[in-house]
């Protein structure tokens, strides 16, 4: 395991906008108050979401569009910089009326309500490409 | 996406009780320390669960009941005030021993055991009606 | 509840190792740290799993191997010390392509990519048997 000790920055609560975009709206937050680096955890309910499926023998993303309401049961993520821009990397477990289930990596969901907390690092983290998995990944 | 910097109050390590309800000892315990404001996430797991499911469209609350034990996978939620009350609002994900799940909005369940960490801020969050969503939220 | 207000010690962001186990790895990391008391959470992927399913009547824990991978759409847990030694107790939510869940108390699993958070408490929390549970559990 690689890590890095980080000093704590600053904490946030928020309360996500109906109607947004869930990462986006997360990402544009990051932006306005320069926050590089964080973790956030979560909870709410949204009105539709695309999860990412990452086959790990393909390396590839399948895109799986929901298009129903959900209970936000978890929503746990973190803040780094990618490709020179904030981006809001959040998986998420989403759940029916019945209870039933669907989880994985978030890429899209129009938020109906959402309650994070947000904890900033002072330090930078920065994705870079990691060729055994193909994906982005912090060197630590 | 509303947000509010917040101080960092105090932190807690818990041990839910055997036998009790998970929600009703997080709050007996926020009013015990004068926890007003807090994010918390767990573990752990019940003897059964009262779920509420939200239908946006309806605006309402139906309770979903489930009599048979769970893990709780996750616990993740938040402590702040409605109308004049501490209120513990928590979303939960339970799985079965074939490990299958249920997720959403915890309302009851009957602790078996449970580990759970609590932030405290030095803040005051209080939820009011939101008319759009039928939900009480905080203004941030 | 039984509770006890811990003061936040060192605090650590990580990139998992893959192919390594990933509660092994979390162990080993807290012995080369010192970190006696954390809790953790996060998010990643897997190559496969294995579960415990605790049944409460029973009082035994039940493996429930998976060989296949998953996303992590959630990993919530703890360190602590059990009989001697540090222990990483931790609980995931899993989804496959198809974003079907399974979840509990992990076992084993072969990381294939997970990014992870870590609150130390400058604190010593112990498990011990706990007689109606049939657990290892912390007294505070």
């Amino acid at each position: 395991m690689d890590y890095r000790q980080v000093e704590g920055g600053r904490e946030f609560v928020a309360r996500m906008s109906h109607g947004e975009d869930w990462r986006a709206q997360i990402e544009a937050f990051a932006a306005e108050q320069g926050v590089d680096a964080a973790f956030f955890y979560g909870l709410g309910a949204v009105q539709d979401a695309e999860l990412y499926f990452y086959d790990q023998d393909e390396q590839e993303y399948y895109p799986e569009p929901f298009d129903e309401p959900f209970e936000v049961a978890s929503c746990v993520g973190n803040v780094s910089i990618l490709d020179g821009e904030l981006f809001a990397h959040a998986h998420v477990t989403l759940s029916r009326e019945d209870g039933s289930t669907v989880a994985g990596h978030l890429n899209t969901a129009t938020t109906f309500a959402g309650e994070l907390y947000v904890r900033e690092f002072d330090a930078t983290l920065e994705r870079e490409h990691d060729p055994v998995t193909d994906l982005d990944l912090w060197p630590l």
